[in-house]
């Protein structure tokens, strides 16, 4: 039986309980977005003691199932104010699942100013010091953590920014390899650890068994059919293995729909140096590695290592939309300064797409010149430091706006948006404005029918169709990350009849239950609602599912604007 | 006739026209609101061309009437990102009034970086060069220009401040001896300003005559009888006159209710050191200034010019919030120390409040240390030279508390809580709670009732009675930011029988009509309805009508706490 582990910081106890009816069969995002609703008072600031961080693995999470390793990380998010699901690869979905736990609920916090290491087994939860680890690097905690606890152990911890309590602060987890290439990036959720006074979790499944499926033959042979399906799709199977998400520089520059410096145009006239092939090319030459998964069980492979000119490791986890946040963003066309980047935000722990589109505003706002890397590098720098203009870089995008006067900040719910302008690929558009986590495109994926032509086509420069295409992948990917489903098998399962049926199966073995397709969906529709109500006791109103006014202005090649209107915004989650 | 000046910065032109009806018998705070909410989108960035400035007089500004000459400034607040009034003494109002100008409306912005000097005389409106007044401060923009325009002309600046569109910048007014004394200080107005890329504007009313009341006789006779009103009120006439507002250190701190240490106890064990008596006996001694008028026709003459050590003018408009804020709040007892900050942020420009307030932030969140008076100056002096921690604590206590991973946060709609603890003066804390602008006490000032006993007698530590008195006191300082009469007025006029129909009378004499009292209080009923209109549209709920969690902590000496229901706040501005 999956129970509930909660760590109540100030006391340091731990208690384990079993889920209520409610929280059954729940996983994921479902349940930390579930339980953040059950537990935490919408109004209470985020650092306060009435907050709570809830880490969950999804329902397939350690299971043979492929790609379904994906960690959900929920909480009051300090940085939009409303509920937050954190979505991450790692080792720690699958270790926990393995351990029987169904969900970590992190409670209270400590009166004092010391640290501690949560460390988690079989047996139980320790409170460690950690004075050795504060003021530590990400990697560094890593590091020091697996050779004192074994390079098999999951981890997730908080670098400088986190410990500074910033908005824009990332909780980190280590990779296959011990880097900390993955993230809880968006939200500042590792403001919340900060405020906990938790630097890192150890997380050991040591002497666990592996998840054992309720109907283990069925189990079997659905997840058999199922990787097969994410291989043999191109997307999942050719081009993410092949150039990683940053394949998608090119493809959203032709499309017109690159946001370049701070979205004044579509089209990054240097894109090319920044591209997927580019990465590819450098990887190849220098020595890195080509595609790496971000969790074990991962087949889709769209991570990388990228080595630095003399062929030493630099960074890994290095997303197209980061390539953007650091590159067209804020014009700068230099792929091994935009690694240095993202190695930077891992290692301070940051949330690349506010950091780099805070740094496009500290351009915006005169502080640095457009294009100037290493002035970008050097703020990133400061917010390690505790610099006061590392703590207003450090806090995101909409803060860095504020701090410096700028009246073209692009952001929804305080969280910036990312790489693809919302005029040229609407259907990502409505997404931004509408899903309760803040602009947010991993929240439903729009570029799929609108650029990528996957699961429909849908004309990604208008409006029509566009309601319903961030509808149904808002609805589809609340699924997604309740199962602990990496998003990108929503490209295969978009496009084959039986993919979502694939889905409903391996969750009916797992558990040995018997959900409709229908049940599973209403997964997804229960957990935005949850996270809309949230968000309304919070505080929040229909104002805030708008862009802001700044896209009212033209967008070139394709002369679009944000046409939307305040009823249609409206309809997008409506299921009454 | 009166005329609305409408001066649009785009285009550096300028048009006069009648106004609507609507705003015929609209001035100060009624017109400023109304014209903000029919000519402002609700969701605009408060920063873009399309947010206006719009300033006025008072219905009895440029009249005899004694203490009429106060300014409404308003707009969509950068601090609140609602609607905002800020209102000032100093020169301008009577000036408007005696030119014929009901309003000022100052639109769009200049695409050019260049800043402006505007001057306004009876002949029009010229956009003069003010390269070189950027970067001055509000003193020496002061000085400048009246040695430039003359020693009469009334003066609106900013300071590095609004330069910068920090969301804690005012707009500086020169007071009757030239010091940049008198503030619209509260919600940002000063980043408006220079966001519209003006430094200064100069009203001259060379030239132009006396307002004549439409029934002379009628309004001299009233007139006569409400400076005897004012004047003989023991509140207005002896305690104001004696030691200015700073009064209040040692009534509030008697009472309890002197928010200390950032609102962790109601009493400052050094209270005595930062008092309006040793305000007074210090400003004696070094040949200050005790009693000064803030604006031409003031008969309270709460305002002084406070010395330093060697008998050199420092500071004026040297109010008890200020000496609360970086006193009390910051735990720093000295007054010479105080004083120079609040020079400081007048030469700056910055609401003191909110920079005080942020300067307990900066305490609270380790920057420097409680008491640091050092420590406070230099912050602010890194205001002024646009230093990242400059940035930081001029953008206001809100951003300051974000900046640094405060958790206690004493703001409502953003806009700091002002000197008098909620808990312990209830009246006062449902209108921090429910006024349209943000955490206010001028927006309907509970001390009368709940400690200086003026209008009743109503027990500061109780809920019972206060929502009305909250409810009346809003409604009736709509009535007198209407009438462009200093809030101080309310003391005589609460306390007499007659008082509130001297100022519908004198209305009545001025322009020739025949309002009753009920329509007078309409129009300040009028003006909460509309504000709230705006907030709504802005995206304001019931949720931001709230004190922040921390006031549920219990508060000494009294042992009291916030223990308002939601249904009570809701109910106060409830006029339906």
């Amino acid at each position: 039986m999956n129970k509930i582990l909660r760590i109540d910081t100030k006391r340091k106890e731990f208690s384990y309980s079993d889920p209520d009816d409610r929280h059954a069969i729940l996983g994921g995002r479902a349940l930390t977005s579930r339980i953040v609703m059950d537990e935490v008072p919408p109004t209470c600031h985020p650092l306060s003691a009435d907050n709570k961080l809830v880490i969950a693995p999804g329902l397939l999470s350690g299971t043979t199932a492929a790609n379904s390793g994906r960690l959900s990380v929920g909480s009051k998010s300090p940085l939009t104010g409303g509920i937050k699901e954190s979505n991450a690869g790692g080792l720690v979905s699958q270790k926990l699942a393995r351990m029987g736990i169904q969900a970590i609920i992190i409670e209270d916090k400590p009166e004092e100013e010391d640290y501690s290491l949560i460390h988690i087994t079989k047996d139980g939860v320790a409170f460690l010091p950690a004075d050795d680890l504060v003021g530590m690097t990400n990697s560094e905690v890593i590091n020091t953590l697996w050779k004192r606890f074994g390079e098999k152990v999951g981890v997730a911890c908080i670098g400088p920014a986190g410990e500074q309590r910033l908005t824009g602060a990332s909780i980190q987890l280590a990779d296959p390899k011990g880097n900390p290439g993955r993230a809880a990036g968006r939200g500042g959720l590792g403001a919340v650890m900060g405020s906990k006074k938790i630097k890192a979790m150890v997380i050991d499944d040591a002497g666990c068994e592996r998840v054992k499926p309720a109907n283990k033959e069925a189990f079997s042979e659905v997840a058999k059919k199922w990787a097969k399906l994410l291989t043999s799709h191109p997307v999942s199977g050719e081009g993410l293995p092949a150039f990683g998400t940053a394949i998608l520089v090119n493809v959203v520059n032709e499309a017109g729909a690159m946001p370049t410096k701070n979205f004044r145009t579509g089209r990054f006239d240097r894109a090319e140096k920044i591209s997927g092939e580019m990465m590819a090319e450098l990887i190849e030459k220098r020595g890195g590695i080509i595609k790496e998964g971000c969790h074990p069980g991962c087949v889709i492979k769209c991570s990388q290592a990228y080595h630095d000119k003399n062929g030493d490791y630099l960074t890994s986890g290095f997303e197209y939309e980061t390539v953007w946040a650091f590159g067209a963003h804020c014009l700068i066309d230099d792929l091994d300064a935009i690694a240095e980047m993202d190695r930077l935000c891992d290692d301070i722990g940051l949330d690349t797409i506010d950091a780099g589109v805070a740094i496009g505003m500290a351009m915006e706002g005169g502080l640095i010149e457009w294009g100037d890397k290493a002035g970008a590098i050097d703020l990133l720098n400061k917010v390690r430091t505790g610099d006061p203009v590392g703590k207003i870089i450090g806090n995101g995008a909409a803060f860095t706006g504020q701090a410096l006067g700028v009246d073209r900040i692009p952001v929804v719910k305080k969280q910036a948006l990312p790489a693809y302008d919302p005029r040229a690929v609407k259907g990502v558009g409505v997404t931004y404005a509408t899903t309760p986590m803040g602009a947010d495109h991993t929240a439903g994926y729009g570029v799929c029918q609108n650029i990528l032509k996957v699961g429909g086509d849908v004309d990604a420069l208008k409006k029509e169709g566009n309601i319903d295409v961030s509808k149904n992948l808002q609805v589809a990917t609340a699924v997604l990350d309740a199962a602990g489903l990496c998003i990108f098998v929503a490209f295969p399962v978009l496009d084959s009849e039986e993919g979502f049926g694939m889905i409903v199966d391996m969750i009916n073995a797992r558990y040995g239950i018997n959900l409709t397709a229908d049940d599973v969906l209403a997964i997804g529709i229960n957990t935005l609602e949850t996270e809309k109500a949230f968000n309304r006791a919070a505080g929040f109103t229909k104002h805030d599912d708008r862009l802001p006014a700044m896209f009212k202005e033209n967008l070139e090649p394709h002369n679009v604007t944000w046409d939307f209107s305040d009823d249609e915004l409206d309809s997008t989650l409506s299921f009454g």
